[in-house]
């Protein structure tokens, strides 16, 4: 089954201990594709600009990600700079242009409409919203957002949830939305507003899944070599969302096979700068990965 | 095979959102016994002044403590003041009066001299020295010890870790002595201090433990009961240790069992004031959670 993401496609400035990269392949719908492409295909939906550079299309064309619904329009294309410092798991935001973002309709062609897996990462939830509204029939929509829609659009993110079914979001995001410390209780809390499930990143500390019938908990793969962790948010999206489109079923099995792989992808992607080591990404490098993972984990 | 703790039996006056408790029987040894103790004989070393309630020690004696090593001393017993606010996972320390602890000899009895299995939870550094220096040859020495002690006797601490299995500290505190902020490189950096062991304690989020052969990530019990934390380390501690000491032997496998029942009673702890839940706790209840973590661990 295939899967659509709605996000951004961006040009990315990094400053890491490990060094600089000025204008790179980034954005959330990037980062969730690189992952997701190993399960399935993925439909990319989002907004460039005319200075965005057509090296990026073509790659992106060539790691055969679908391009139908990624739109060029006048205006400047999605900029983000941030910093790392010593500690890796703190971004610094130094710098965003929304740039054409800020007026983007996404469109879907009428086969893209009839596609059941969706992820709304990180946008505007009235750009999440509108993007919904164009599906005829989803089986599973999982949905990402961020501290500044929860402080400045917190009314179209609400009437948003009860359409979701993965509500997936950091931490800190989290107790901010529900004013709760408590695991347990911000998960009830965020299942109170509407999706059926819940799922937390917690960065180094892993990710927690809440739902009525069951709840897992899972650690990081704790790596050495973390360079540069943007995305690794939307990477583990793409692993955990693309290995359910793959299998269908969304039993508990299977969502904590999906977990691993979104948790395994994320590992990979936090190494190098960018998509530079999930673009180069196999399905057999990710399974020793997983391999190895399983040795770590308690049971 | 019995166990030896070093540490405090104090008398705990803490707040939480769900209520107040004055001079109630806490410490570090107390909250270890009351976990080990379903495993394993607990012989206590510590020091108590003049002023200990006796209710307290005759508890003690009945829940099984062997109290030949706890020392009744002209002087204040150890005294703790903290409280938690609406985020329990933050303990704010009120007031500490050290009392007859500041000039604590710890002495152990001939048979207590040949005890295998060793914590020694966080005290002055000197006076685990002076424990581990009365002992014939122990098997396993877990050591516990926390930022006052790395800032102010940093040497001391130091010239003990050659001599200790399992270095046993809380991330923040590991944060601090390795000056490292990954999870892999803190603990690659206290292995150098010595330690053959690592065992790093993340609180809500979990434990990881670290040697040259293995290493294991195991998260916390998501329970939505939390009351007060207070003396969740050392119920961790207890559970662990009190685990390796009663099957002997120190493989993959009793590691990993030995984290979970750590970790189980750190979360039953938790649910009540001071050592109210775990002073209750029988082995039954503790395996009857074990099997419901089991349910929410990713494997």
């Amino acid at each position: 089954m295939s899967v659509v993401v709605l996000g951004t496609v961006a040009l990315d400035t990094i400053k890491t201990p490990f060094g600089k990269r000025k204008d790179i392949l980034g954005g959330s719908a990037v980062h969730f594709a690189m992952s997701c492409r190993l399960f399935t295909p993925v439909n990319l939906v989002a907004v460039i600009g005319k200075d965005f550079p057509k090296k990026y299309i073509d790659f992106l064309r060539e790691k055969g990600i679908i391009l139908k619904s990624l739109l060029k329009t006048c205006g400047k294309s999605f900029r983000w700079e941030g910093e790392y410092k010593d500690d890796l798991n703190c971004a610094i935001t130094l710098n965003t242009e929304l740039g054409v973002v800020s007026n983007f309709k996404p469109q879907l062609s009428e086969a893209q409409k009839n596609i059941k897996y969706v992820f709304l990462a990180n946008v505007d939830p009235d750009i999440q919203r509108d993007l919904l509204s164009c599906l005829h029939s989803p089986d599973l929509v999982v949905l990402d957002t961020m501290n500044y829609w929860i402080k400045n659009k917190k009314r179209s993110l609400l009437n948003l949830l009860n359409k979701v079914d993965i509500f997936l979001l950091n931490l800190e995001e989290a107790k901010a939305l529900t004013q709760e410390t408590n695991l347990i209780k911000i998960a009830k809390s965020l299942q109170a507003l509407g999706p059926k499930m819940i799922l937390i990143k917690k960065a180094e500390h892993g990710v927690f899944f809440y739902s009525q019938k069951f709840k897992f908990s899972l650690p990081a793969y704790p790596t050495e070599e973390v360079v540069d962790p943007t995305g690794a948010g939307d990477t583990f999206a793409g692993g955990f969302l693309g290995y359910l489109a793959k299998v269908k079923r969304l039993n508990p099995t299977n969502i904590k096979k999906a977990l691993i792989y979104g948790t395994i992808a994320a590992s990979i992607n936090i190494e190098g700068f960018g998509i530079e080591k999930t673009s180069q990404l196999t399905m057999q490098a990710l399974n020793q990965r997983v391999k190895e993972f399983r040795k770590i984990l308690v049971f």
